[in-house]
């Protein structure tokens, strides 16, 4: 099955100014919470939150795109999380893959990090995505790509109505560092998993940190010397820079799809690759790294993500997959591997 | 000496109408870097990085402040670092301290935590402060405040002729956590220091970082179960957040007087607190804690900085006060000391 591109943009309109309804919905929430700290109740632990506004955003979203494409499928987040299933539900078929609230914790303290994630799939790949972070910025940040040969991808900083900037923000983006994963900008999370044990995804998670940053020849030939680490607590936000070429290197373990299915959608269309952040069992130098795909049975891989933003023939003439693929053997060294498990 | 609240408002509206000048300039200097890499010079290491802009923004705005104000005392970060001479030069008399641009490796990466830092000090005390986060949004983000019984602290996200917002962003603002550091969102940064050594200073940051974020109980006691951790890349941009109550706790070691000193006029404003972060020697649990002070002789200390955002009362009657020294206390408890030398 496919879509003509007429129709591709005609969901991505609608999908965008969905996401702008659902972020007056969340500033109108934050300004009746202004004096009062925002009820939450626990998943996991105390870290991670839902509010009641993750709920009603999800169903804002949700009723809109059952009455406008009711024979589309629709996969959420909150709805996912509360349902008693939990086999993973990507057919082929149209199917929207949303996360209501990205960044609920940076929602909860006012920090603008926080992001409505809303993707769109055909034959389980990304093809439109909106990523809309509607406290960065007076009008928020909109994010968003078709991806497809005729499709874009696109910036949007000043309201529905303002001027947008093509993606990625560099034209051409520039090639990747020489010596990557050295003068990169890396994001990364620490993640609502806080169990203390040494060989915990926590510590893991610190180890990668620490390898990345020390300087070449440190930390037993580990030490990365990137440029600097991020961590916005918000996945879809790290993903989001990174295809927009607004950073080199995303590296998360235990984020889920409707974390990644928007921004994937656009890094794909401006160029960038995803992979799995575990490399693949004996994979030697020589072989062709598998690309990360979402969900169903074609998916490889569970939650982990490594995501390399768009780039250009370098000096030596190394193709940008090849610049990628070389970086990302290069982050597989120096990173730790995790063993989330999908709930079944 | 003291200046009035008319004099004092016309140094705020000079200095935040500066800070779009640079911005300006710094946005336009981006657009043309849009197609090539930014040249940059290395300080201390690969990731201590300054271009030709840093210096020309600098100049841009010590030459306004000179014209506008020729008797007034300048300190900026390139011309004190370029110089030979390193004692540090803060006097009781007006001085500018400024910060050309905060997070220069974010700006070559085109990740949007930049800012422009302009703080004005009488007496060694922050009583003026503006940064402005040129990339911020598509207007750019301005934080600014007048340090004053009569003054106040203010974010405006729509350009220099649209609203502004009251600071902090909840008013009142809430509580800090009962059981502080749970539940705070806390701001810190990897830094440039990269050596690899047991006790080199990247390590005990990673140390601090697992303490914080690790569940009540684990790491001997030190877990504190923080809602987050977050590194931005710029510890002006950390430190603004907290004074605008969109962030609980910033902690930074080997930061200096140019980046937190317009951020600390608006914390101090909005009615937060910033403190050593190390503890000084012997204090006992019922000893004051005493207020970090910027530079001169009547500097108690370096480069080190803990900074709690403003809160209202608590349930059980607490001050604000008395929150906040319970909060630098328990972060105190968890993290280590650092030893950043101010070079002579």
């Amino acid at each position: 099955m496919s879509l003509s591109i007429s129709e591709l943009q005609e969901i991505h309109d609608f999908a965008s100014k969905l996401s702008r309804r659902a972020g007056h919905y969340l500033r109108g929430d934050r300004a009746r919470s202004q004096t009062q700290i925002l009820p939450t109740k626990e998943k996991l632990n105390s870290v991670d939150l839902v509010t009641a506004v993750d709920e009603g955003v999800e169903k804002l979203i949700r009723d809109a795109i059952s009455t406008k494409f009711p024979d589309h499928a629709f996969i959420g987040e909150e709805s996912y999380s509360a349902g008693e299933e939990k086999r993973f539900l990507l057919k082929d078929g149209p199917t929207w893959i949303v996360d209501p609230i990205d960044g609920t914790v940076n929602m909860i303290h006012m920090f603008p990090m926080t992001a409505i994630s809303i993707g769109f799939c055909i034959n389980s790949i990304p093809t439109v995505g909106v990523v809309f972070a509607p406290f960065l910025g007076g009008h928020g940040t909109l994010y968003s790509a078709i991806n497809h040969p005729e499709g874009g991808a696109w910036m949007s900083e000043y309201g529905a109505t303002g001027p947008s900037t093509n993606l990625p923000t560099a034209s051409p983006p520039p090639p990747l560092p020489k010596d990557a994963p050295k003068g990169c900008l890396f994001f990364g999370e620490w993640g609502k998993d806080r169990r203390d044990s040494p060989e915990s995804n926590l510590n893991k998670k610190s180890t990668n940190f620490i390898n990345m940053a020390t300087e070449i020849g440190g930390r037993g030939g580990k030490g990365g010397m990137v440029h600097g680490i991020r961590s916005l607590g918000s996945s879809t936000m790290d993903m989001v820079f990174v295809a927009a070429g607004q950073g080199d290197i995303m590296f998360e373990a235990g984020c889920w799809e409707w974390d990644v299915c928007a921004a994937q959608a656009i890094l794909l269309q401006t160029g960038g690759i995803v992979v799995d952040s575990n490399p693949p069992p004996n994979i030697s130098d020589d072989d062709p790294i598998p690309m990360a795909n979402l969900g169903g049975r074609r998916r490889v891989f569970y939650v982990l993500y490594l995501a390399i933003r768009a780039c250009s023939i370098d000096e030596d003439g190394r193709t940008p997959r090849t610049q990628q693929e070389a970086l990302v053997r290069a982050v597989w060294k120096r990173t730790e591997r995790f063993d989330y498990e999908r709930p079944m």
